[in-house]
């Protein structure tokens, strides 16, 4: 049961024992994008450790982005880093919080792992070999229909009511299509994975990062879904928006449903 | 870990096991309101062993409710069951499905019993004598200020178009008030246990019924918390609406940004 054996165990501990204490919280970018001491010590060691081990590689990772690295995916071995998925849940103790460490080489995405912090959930994936969690095989669902999709997405950090206005006006298009459901549970990776293991047919988000997506995609993909651009083009890591489902009809679907909501690039930043 | 053991093992195991499998689905009030065998399968064994144990006590149920059955609450010693909350989540193996059961004496709740059935979670409380969660006493938040929120609500069974304005302009409205966030999970059982055990600031839900409210309202009380009246008066188990947060101010808050949507009432259908 502790998939969390063998990588990032302190971590993960480290996040836990946070879990239940009180915390000192900083925003970003708006009142709603939150920070914690807790993601800059995890993102720390889990890059320092990393390179010890591979000296050469380059890093992507949150914190370090809003504090002003550079986030250009180069053909270098790269790992795409969120020490804590879900920092606002975190915040509240509210038990979805995940750490997502994706790994890409010549810009193609290679593998991704995602622990849930809470439920002891370790999800891997790896290109041409599958995905899994804690050692069962993953399989997205087949639906193609959307009044029978349950659906996710999140808010995103934008707040000023132009964007929600589009956030809920994209809600409303997708309620009205009868989707039997929208959830929203406060970490995009941890979406793409119950996306990746059947127990949603698709997924939306504007405002989402690189991070969030770098080792989800691969999970998605290597559990037979596919992951896209809003526009219903190939997926860019890079632009801020996604759809995922578990069949390319239901993807396109949905990509037609939205309206866009623009959120800029991570390498632009 | 296993909090199952001693009260409806077997129950817990039949929603496991059919989580897993494919299951046919039949709708209700809605195209979104949905129902399975094991619905019913759950429901006819929970009642069926209290009647054995308690011949003279008096039950309402989801199902049977569903089925043509009264939902009065007479000051008879009464059962409340809810035998899956979030079947919708059922349906797509989407793993945050609950068991409530309520008891009630003199119309006064007099104790309850929630089960995380995915997470092995068993949430009880009792009137005068707390609440708890696998036996660790659970306590709600005390935050009073909405713009350091983090909100839960569900969407409600009713999807036409007015009824969905609704819903999402009282979603604007508490994220414009800058509530830290808003989270749908699917379940409303699940969603007050998270706010019993201080996860979440504030609940708020039009479209609920007594089965999903009367387990989770003796715990959040135990836990310290506020169950009311969207109007801000007490709470109506049979009023389809309701408001809790850890504060009355934050209680009072909430029910003060809301716009009213018509349910109905349970002991009136």
């Amino acid at each position: 049961r502790d998939g969390s054996k063998g990588w990032c165990h302190s971590h993960v501990k480290i996040i836990r024992k946070a879990l239940s204490e009180e915390k000192r919280v900083s925003t970003k970018t708006s009142a709603a994008d939150l920070v914690t001491e807790t993601d800059h010590l995890v993102e720390g060691l889990i890059i320092s450790e990393l390179q010890k081990r591979f000296p050469s590689h380059r890093f992507i990772a949150e914190e370090a982005a809003a504090a002003g690295a550079k986030c250009v995916l180069t053909p270098s071995p790269t790992w795409i880093v969120d020490p804590i998925d879900g920092t606002c849940n975190f915040v509240h103790r509210f038990p979805t919080v995940a750490v997502s460490i994706g790994f890409a080489v010549n810009q193609e995405l290679e593998f991704g792992v995602i622990y849930h912090c809470t439920e002891e959930r370790l999800y891997t994936g790896r290109r041409g070999q599958g995905a899994f969690c804690n050692g069962q095989r993953l399989r997205v669902s087949g639906e193609t229909d959307i009044s029978k999709a349950l659906v996710l997405t999140e808010i995103g950090p934008k707040r000023d009511p132009a964007t929600l206005k589009l956030f809920l006006s994209n809600m409303e298009r997708l309620l009205h299509a009868k989707a039997h459901g929208v959830r929203v549970i406060g970490s995009s990776t941890l979406a793409l994975c119950h996306l990746a293991s059947g127990a949603a047919d698709a997924y939306y988000q504007f405002g989402l990062h690189c991070w969030d997506l770098a080792a989800a995609t691969v999970i998605i993909r290597e559990a037979g879904g596919i992951v896209m651009d809003t526009s219903g083009g190939p997926l860019d890591l890079m632009s801020c928006r996604v759809v995922a489902a578990g069949t390319r009809e239901m993807a396109t679907l949905i990509a037609q449903a939205l309206q866009t909501i623009n959120y800029g690039r991570d390498d632009e930043k």
